[in-house]
């Protein structure tokens, strides 16, 4: 069935993911602009579409293309504009609703110059997570934006987005919330501070964890989570979901059984998974959770088992003795990924897409 | 030039990279079988052909199918036979010298039962690394699997074949000369145990930490050594090479200046990089070493400066104010990896390959 490590991508747990997280923005009345990367995918670009999504979030000005070419026509690029790409850029803002992200007045100024054709503009804010943005409170290089905007012929000043990634470290949900909630402030004072030159100003926001946790987006625009559509480990352990909504895992050959060292290898490594783990409360890394799979599905996390180590090919999968008497060189294993963004990158691009 | 993350090959270094160990083969007169699986290029493996190479190894049977593809005909899958690709392998055997690796009678038994093609047999020995292979002295199991051999119909009994990837982790050059020491002991006595009953029968040793630092390989008949072809940053750390060998670097945009935090942002990240980090003597995580590249090349490391965090897209680099104050958004920096077999997977599937 799956000779090769296969990426299987469980679609009525995705359409579930969807749905709770579309009714939750139709309650709170905010615009649903889901973020794509995680995805990369036309096919399930067509789920979130059949369900009334029309507005798109990408990290890549080469991931706006390959929407666009997929009939996607409002994106946007959630990533401080790539001034190298600029032909590129011009040539999407010529057809679709393209916005941009700028966190400098010098990048600001070098769009002014050389956009083409009209273009979203969104200001770039951290609020706390320091990997991009301005800082919310630097309001000197916030204003100097604010006045190249208001002269740039092309620009539609669309307001204040942000990405609080740091709730992927909080160790709890009032940790996340409480991100959430300093976030949506700061957001909010910026709001207050220039809704009067700019009236149609948002405030964009978003991440899996604060968007999962969240009920009530009441003092928010727009929101741009993208990994809940699969979930994952990481997801898991932060508490954004349970194990069933995980949407994606790897189907693995078992190569190799070693119950000296209650230890399966199984073909499914660091270009098929990822290098990334998590630590649990001892200390130790795991590379993913792992599943009885077959072609009607997965169940539960195995309890115990986890991917304890891996390299380009190879995973050593850890198991308890009586889990591991059930396996033998060429059967299959499920690994459900820590972090599935990176996963699925990896495997999509080789199409061993499966959909159940 | 280079407007999206770009993998840049500098094939002067490949090609001294590779003279260099070809050398040392040479005056050691043991079999080169370098392994492909870092480049997995055609065009990379010309270079070796044309310097008289004509085996190789390879970590799947994809990537066997690929190299066959493009002329080469001597190939050991380095990798625990996986049962279900055995139509895929009996094709290959079909054509070409293939070698297969078992490290069980359960697999050595479904080859022998399956397959419809002469092939050479390596018995997979675990020499201390503890990812793969049966242990060096269980001489029950290799005893079992050595009778199995001996009556099927088309297994060429080539040898004991071992990895010893646990000088990864060696913290000294004479760290690494003792596991080779070890390794090579347990497999010479396996040799003197079998040699009687398979006059031609070889010990298969490979990694490059042991390949590159060992200069006498008179007790092995064949090494496998794959990532010395480019090196990389976590091969600098453990002492297998300088950083002027490192013969790949990933061009990327910079997008975001961040004086107050010392930080470039640059369009970069782990799809582009890998996850791979190494952590330096104050614990501080590195994902990659940063250098000035253009069209001529790159430099020396930037002093004090290394990529502290990535994510799905980004890369934040730390640098001292005097060399941040040289960028703005636009420019291109280079990243020297910290695992360039990870790099190359990603970004060559990408096909953003350029060569100096």
């Amino acid at each position: 069935m799956w000779k090769k490590p296969t990426l299987i991508i469980d679609t009525m747990k995705v359409k579930r993911n969807i749905e709770k997280m579309l009714r939750k923005t139709m309650e709170s009345k905010v615009v649903f602009r889901p973020h794509f990367k995680t995805h990369q995918s036309g096919e399930i670009g067509e789920i979130f579409r059949r369900k009334g999504v029309d507005k798109i979030a990408v990290s890549s000005v080469s991931m706006a293309e390959y929407f666009a070419n997929h009939g996607w026509n409002d994106i946007t690029i959630a990533f401080p504009v790539n001034l190298l790409e600029i032909n590129e850029i011009n040539r999407l803002a010529s057809t679709i609703s393209l916005n941009l992200l700028v966190e400098s007045s010098f990048s600001a100024n070098f769009l002014a110059e050389h956009l083409s054709h009209g273009a979203g503009i969104f200001i770039k804010i951290d609020t706390g997570y320091h990997r991009t943005g301005i800082d919310a409170l630097n309001y000197k290089e916030i204003d100097s934006i604010i006045e190249i905007i208001k002269t740039a012929e092309h620009f539609q000043f669309k307001g204040f987005l942000a990405h609080a990634g740091h709730t992927y470290s909080a160790k709890s949900v009032s940790g996340i919330e409480d991100i959430y909630q300093t976030s949506i402030s700061l957001l909010n004072e910026l709001k207050r501070r220039y809704i009067d030159d700019f009236p149609k100003l948002i405030i964009s926001y978003g991440d899996t964890p604060s968007c999962s946790i969240i009920e009530d987006f009441s003092n928010v625009d727009e929101i741009r989570p993208g990994n809940f559509v699969f979930y994952d480990v990481m997801q898991y352990q932060i508490g954004s979901c349970v194990t069933d909504d995980i949407a994606a895992a790897v189907a693995c050959p078992v190569v190799a059984v070693h119950p000296k060292r209650s230890e399966l290898v199984i073909y499914g490594g660091a270009i098929h998974l990822s290098k990334e783990f998590i630590t649990d409360t001892e200390e130790k890394k795991s590379y993913g959770l792992v599943v009885h799979i077959d072609k009607n599905g997965w169940g539960s996390p195995i309890p115990g088992a986890y991917v304890s180590s891996i390299s380009q090919e190879h995973g050593i999968v850890k198991m308890k003795m009586e889990e591991l008497a059930q396996f033998k060189p060429g059967d299959i294993i499920g690994i459900l990924p820590i972090h599935s963004c990176l996963t699925v990158n990896l495997l999509s691009n080789r199409s061993y897409l499966a959909a159940l």
